[in-house]
């Protein structure tokens, strides 16, 4: 059996995608290995049309519900690698199965990027998290450190602040470039501390658990910095190790490049989310959905063979 | 006080345009003459990630309470004129009120398209509608037709379904142009009754209401349709009447030309939603949103002055 179309990636812009799929009643599989996508780890989503406030953990769990109801066929699983043969994409995923489709749309997202100090690996579930969300219970009372300073690791840290004794904000430039709203609740709130135009050299402990971090230059008069626990958001690197395989172009930061309709320039490859270079770095849940809603309706334009793929 | 930005529209672009604009935490004001916009009228909503099932007016008052709690300054009222002075445009209200901002998003979607037949206007709100989610009830047990093609026409045929005892789909082609999805379960529901290449040359009554309509082509050995209202569901024509003084270009069709950052060609004027031409003719909430949230992140760029608008 040959789909008409295989989504991989289950976050706003995969689920989307099969949401339109659906309703151009494209017979598709979704294959996700992480349902939901990356915002499953948001504690706070205020910024997503129609919900004033929702963890991303429950918006993610509404969007899999409409999917479902829709009719999708849902894999939890991962594809660990696509050949093409002529015009059909074949898929083998980690439990040795085998998919075939005539077009694929990549909603892979982003992965965590790591620090890649000494220490990082070796304490990682002991003091060293790259999810505020999952992790905060575990530091109540403690002192904590975020790295970064986007969206994301501001949020984190408010979040670890309502717990946590301190968090230490550590960001390698001046100022954050979150949102202003959040570079403002950061400073306004008493437990966050933020150390600019510093980095992270590497993480020390007790064998056992974190218990300070050492600092590229000097703070408050010391470059280490006691804390318990270390949050890395510094941001993700795409999930594009699939399509190199395809000779599907990349941009210079290792994105899949775009056309305005979301294909790429290999025929039945289309992208769309995170992983995608639609709108620079502008990368939302607003534009995810967007760009699922599109590749979708592209791929429906494809199949139907009305429309090519214009340069 | 001249504001940093003025958004025109309130509908899901303008509404997630100020969502944005609040985050980014620039002075706005959002003028609209109807808060929600076109979807406050769509009857059924399933294709906007998050809500399974939802009415537009319901899901339009949500995202007015989330843009109202991030603080923004909503007018709700018309714009009539625009003036531009050098680098600040001036807007009047139909209040006589006058606002002056350094930029505007246009997100001022699209009016109903009518059908310039005899006896349209003579007989609207005798029978002649615009809008099936408003008018539906007065048509119980009654004969109804819709004419259009597309999603918004096959979904108010199938809103009418509900109540009225028939109701005749006609569209000027072959097949329709709705969603699949919509297309099955128009064919299946027994009370719709699909009228393809045939137009509505004439609306016929007896001085008080709606009696029949005069078809192109003879029907069933009639050319007269007996019908005790019509439903014009023919698309939009965009918004675009305040941009004609302010050399903002337009494409073929009519809406406005934007880049990928939904910035015009006119420095300090972006646009977004279904007045804008960023995707073609794919023009759905969840593009209009993101349509809004890139537009808002472009004026907070073009007022740090640290991005210019590319060609």
């Amino acid at each position: 059996m040959i789909h008409d179309l295989i989504i991989i990636g289950a976050g706003p812009a995969g689920l989307t995608a099969s949401l339109y799929a659906s309703r151009y009643q494209i017979p598709h599989l979704l294959i996700g290995s992480q349902l939901g996508g990356a915002i499953v780890w948001a504690a706070m989503v205020e910024n997503y049309p129609g919900f004033e406030l929702i963890t991303g953990a429950d918006l993610a769990q509404k969007m899999i519900e409409q999917v479902k109801k829709f009719g999708a066929e849902i894999k939890n699983t991962s594809v660990l690698e696509i050949k093409q043969k002529e015009n059909i994409f074949e898929l083998k995923t980690e439990n040795d199965e085998i998919y075939e489709a005539k077009t694929l749309i990549f909603a892979t997202g982003t992965q965590r990027q790591k620090l890649n100090i000494p220490g990082e690996a070796e304490y990682l579930g002991r003091g060293v998290s790259y999810c505020a969300t999952c992790d905060a219970t575990f530091f109540k009372e403690k002192i904590v450190a975020v790295v970064g300073g986007s969206n994301a690791a501001v949020t984190s840290a408010l979040h670890l602040a309502a717990l946590a004794q301190k968090v230490y904000l550590i960001y390698r430039k001046k100022p954050l470039r979150a949102d202003p709203i959040w570079q403002e609740r950061a400073q306004k709130n008493s437990k966050v501390e933020i150390i600019y135009e510093t980095n992270v050299k590497e993480v020390l402990g007790d064998n056992q658990k974190v218990t300070s971090l050492k600092l590229d230059k000097v703070y408050q008069g010391n470059e280490q910095l006691k804390v318990d626990g270390l949050f890395i958001e510094i941001g993700g690197q795409p999930g594009t190790e699939l399509v190199k395989n395809l000779s599907v172009e990349l941009d210079g930061e290792g994105y899949i490049k775009v056309k305005p309709d979301m294909s790429t320039n290999t025929p039945g490859i289309f992208a769309a989310g995170d992983v995608a270079n639609a709108f620079g770095e502008f990368r939302q849940i607003v534009t995810a959905t967007s760009e699922g809603a599109l590749a979708a309706n592209s791929v429906y334009q494809f199949l139907k063979g009305g429309k090519k793929c214009p340069d």
